[in-house]
């Protein structure tokens, strides 16, 4: 994970992909949403999708897993130590998301490609050692075609405190 | 679940509690938001938050299980049949959900209290026999401190297809 000033604006970042099998599909609903069409493959057929497909909120967390797994395999040597001796950025917890769809659904055996692309970074007078990062992510399915975004939101530490500019 | 036709806005339902165990947070996390304050009770002391806290997809994903519970066990007669020999309401597919925002960390042991608060409802001329309900949602902690919200919507099935107005 790069620190705060380090983030460029516009830069999309590949993600790495997910395939949902049945099971995995099953397996989350029956804990978080079962409906017939999210957990149970014969049932599934009779519903408006015509077969299994992924929970909403399925789709959701596998963009937060394959993010983590993202930022845990960039190089080190990309984030070198703040001058105070901070060894490396740490993340925070998110201010909030926004504008979460579904645009089309996910079924079993789709390999979804998730992205998320930097849309604004944000100081803080409030928070001098964190920024706000806002990024669109994406989910696209084996055919190219987007079937989830949404606007996130992290706190992202910053190697030197912000200052505010100075008012007249 | 209700017809349409039949939700009152300004409404709101209670949906029932979850206590976020331990165990149940780390098993989450452990599959999509492994990070030390999610999974590891001792590293998580020594982070921002002070001790375990659930992932923020977790939080979500309890309020559609208790959401899905609470549906199902509304009273059938609440819900006569359509003219047109339609048994009961289906829910669809979500158009989107809005501005998730995670307050204050659920911590190993809270019991969350979710609700539903019917906000808005929308005719569709492109889809006589369903309306998009928009829900304001929100999660407390024992002690009554707000802990998540979010606008959630969903397609609702109607008793008796949308016409529109004759325009003059």
């Amino acid at each position: 994970m790069a620190w705060f000033e380090d983030i460029k604006l516009g830069e999309t970042l590949e993600l790495g992909t997910h395939t949902f099998t049945s099971e995995d599909i099953i397996r989350f609903a029956e804990k978080y949403d079962p409906q017939p069409f999210h957990t149970d493959p014969e049932a599934a057929k009779e519903s408006h999708f015509g077969g299994l497909v992924a929970a909403g909120w399925h789709i959701a967390a596998v963009w937060m897993k394959l993010m983590l797994e993202t930022r845990r395999n960039q190089p080190q040597d990309e984030t070198p130590p703040a001058p105070d001796g901070r060894a490396a950025p740490r993340g925070g917890p998110s201010p909030g998301f926004f504008d979460l769809k579904w645009i089309k659904p996910v079924r079993a055996g789709d390999t979804i490609a998730y992205r998320t692309t930097t849309l604004e970074k944000v100081d803080l007078k409030s928070r001098p050692y964190q920024g706000i990062l806002k990024s669109f992510n994406e989910g696209f399915n084996q055919d190219g075609t987007l079937i989830f975004s949404f606007i996130g939101q992290g706190l992202v530490e910053r190697r030197e405190p912000y200052r505010a500019p100075a008012t007249e």
